[in-house]
């Protein structure tokens, strides 16, 4: 097999075999076939595409490239978690506790990122003694006591895709559904879940901008995941501007605290309960989404979800009185507030701009090397749809440094104000589950 | 600029501005741009195309990637000509002579490269003494005193185009008119010549297969040519068949010589004088074509273009008593007949496989390290639509090996003999001047 004739098959737009492509990724993964191929490969997929087939095909090769976790001494089914990303959202810290707290196990593995804020794991630290780096043992042992626990990824899972996403990253070959849905699912895969629930954000904050790209994606990663035998579905939630109020890693993880307790915002609420019940109902912990949500409610309420939380923490080292005094958290310095200057309507709240002041302030990396502020960030108060008066508070910038004048003047641009009443953008917009 | 952003709106169907197309072709010479990118960009050129502007612009970056050369000591318009490449073709080893001999300066770079037979200084090697490793100042004078010398390749030309060929090979994006056009124009170019002369092969043992094709690349050559200040044209000629006879390298010279004499085959010689009024017309030595084709006959006729080619053999250290005496080139110590095996017309001579059988017997490089023997070839017989008679010969074949079963095996299997009558193909298909 040469890879010229493969570039050449796929340039045609011919289907590749599963031979083939395992042929290229365990050639591309152990340097035999070289950068200057591959980079021709995927600009020739980008223009002619992949079936369903060479996608589960490329995916599976992907997941096997490398390490790959074995989950099978935790018992029941386990349901693994994927959001696409998007600014200020929570759902990872709600959905963990909540799920776990009617049985479902929640064996999380997770990593630090690059971002407008820190990963999981860095909002996890923000509880004192919290940690992460937990052994496999421990890790299985937790999950199976606690029904959930949270682990640093280490290993070597899926080279494959780490090296072929740093390629296609400078070859302008990222904007492709079969290499992106390959790629997410390759991971999820390695990492052992029984069951995949995709949160495929859509909208100006998300990867995907328009409902039918993110349709589109969400398709193609259920697809793979139930080629491969995983049992995956996909819910399209809003990213036109950020998802519940906070936007900083303390800060989420209060907001986190209060949606546990039912006070959370309204969309970040609905979202967990949502995701959750397709969660439970993939766990077979309910045989009905109206029961599984039922479940989740009640949960809440008897507060049955907080102890989860408070189990988890103290588990891994965290001080879970947090969670009855969230003042325990690392607090900012100094709290400004945004007033509005005019009357009217919330209309625009453009989420990556909003998510690049939270970094401005030290809630997130620009680097690998960077290190994170927990404790600063944003608290939105108004969200499109809003109404608001002059001189009310729009944000609270939680600051550790005074001088916030370029913070201020980048959210006065990107939150926008209408005298004519706006509706709120839908939270929910599809669910796909083939 | 960033080769990221400029892959990226090549994908997108979008065109490189001058600037751009010379900031990638530097880069790429230089190897501060990969090979990763450049092939990224290669491929994506094979799906979006380049307009004529950024065709001239990349043919002009490569051009410029190296050195050129300077003809301008030389006096006249000096044409160039270029084939695209067939098998059995000739037409250099005739043309140089015949056009000198009526004024037209012939300053001839050329090389020695792999294929069916050796190339043009090769075959000129045939005859004993012959050398084209002469310096420029030799080789500007020898053109003024005698309108025609051959120089060996040397020198850093084009190595972009160089480093880019050897990436399209392995990358498949090789078939791509834009990239074929522009690497061809740019070695004229380089070359120095005023005006150039394309010889675009199509059929079956050609590069381009269809008359389309021929033509979409004979016009994509024509137009950077033009567009970059070089008066050019093209014409399109068959290569359904070998051109001529004689495939191998001293039967080519006897060929070339027999052709200046005016008993050459009659498809070699025609296409020769269409080349050579063209050339003849681009050099303003004649007013017409008419004129021009006027003027090549008179010179074959009063062994004018012989005495050139003497004239130019004996200055770069040739035995030019080859030309009264083609005995004195290289023979292959035996002939061998293919007897036909039936009665019938010939339908198909496969100039591919053909060419091949002439590489088996030792006329062509297979590796850049392969040594050729100059004696070795074939001499057609019989060509498409000739009659044939049970055991007359198809073929001469010249070997210095007896055991020619698995050549005779080939020939007998791509030179194929039907009971119908048929007709020769078109010679010149068409002319393209813009």
């Amino acid at each position: 097999m040469r890879m010229v004739d493969l570039i050449e098959k796929k340039r045609d737009g011919k289907e590749l075999t599963t031979e083939e492509i395992q042929f290229i990724i365990k050639g591309y993964t152990d340097g035999s076939i070289p950068d200057y191929q591959m980079s021709a490969l995927t600009m020739a997929v980008y223009f002619q595409g992949m079936t369903e087939r060479e996608r589960a095909d490329l995916t599976l090769a992907m997941a096997e490239s490398g390490d790959q976790i074995d989950l099978s001494k935790i018992e029941g089914i386990k349901v693994d978690k994927h959001s696409t990303g998007g600014v200020g959202d929570t759902t990872t810290l709600v959905l963990g506790p909540l799920v776990a707290s009617v049985g479902v196990p929640v064996a999380k593995m997770s990593g630090r990122g690059l971002g407008h804020t820190g990963g999981t794991i860095d909002k996890l630290e923000s509880v004192p003694g919290f940690h992460a780096e937990i052994d496999n043992q421990e890790f299985i042992d937790l999950v199976n006591k606690n029904k959930i626990a949270v682990i640093a990824q280490s290993g070597n899972l899926t080279p494959a895709d780490k090296k072929l996403y740093a390629l296609r990253d400078v070859t302008a070959t990222v904007d492709s559904i079969p290499l992106i849905a390959s790629s997410i699912m390759s991971k999820k895969i390695a990492a052992g879940a029984d069951c995949i629930v995709l949160d495929v954000k859509t909208g100006a904050g998300a990867f995907m901008k328009t409902l039918e790209d993110s349709r589109e994606l969400a398709r193609a990663m259920v697809r793979i995941g139930n080629n491969v035998g995983r049992k995956t579905m996909a819910v399209i939630s809003d990213m036109s501007q950020p998802l519940g109020l906070a936007i900083g890693n303390a800060l989420e993880v209060k907001e986190a605290i209060d949606t546990l307790k039912g006070e959370g915002p309204e969309d970040l609420t609905e979202l967990c309960l949502t995701l959750g019940s397709h969660i439970v109902l993939l766990a077979k912990k309910a045989n009905s989404l109206t029961e599984a949500r039922q479940m989740l409610e009640k949960a809440i309420e008897d507060c049955s979800a907080l102890e989860s939380l408070k189990r988890f923490l103290s588990s891994q080292g965290g001080d879970a009185s947090v969670v009855d005094d969230p003042s325990k958290l690392p607090q900012a310095k100094y709290t400004f507030e945004l007033e509005a200057k005019e009357d009217g309507f919330v209309s625009e709240i453009v989420a990556d701009e909003v998510g690049t002041a939270a970094m401005l302030l030290g809630a997130g990396r620009t680097t690998k090397e960077s290190s994170i502020d927990l404790a600063v960030g944003l608290v939105l108060r108004k969200k499109i749809g809003d109404h608001v008066k002059k001189g009310e508070s729009l944000v609270t910038i939680h600051s550790n440094f005074e001088n916030i004048n370029e913070i201020k003047e980048k959210l006065y641009v990107n939150i926008k104000i209408t005298p004519e009443i706006m509706n709120p953008p839908k939270l929910i917009h599809e669910v796909i589950t083939e």
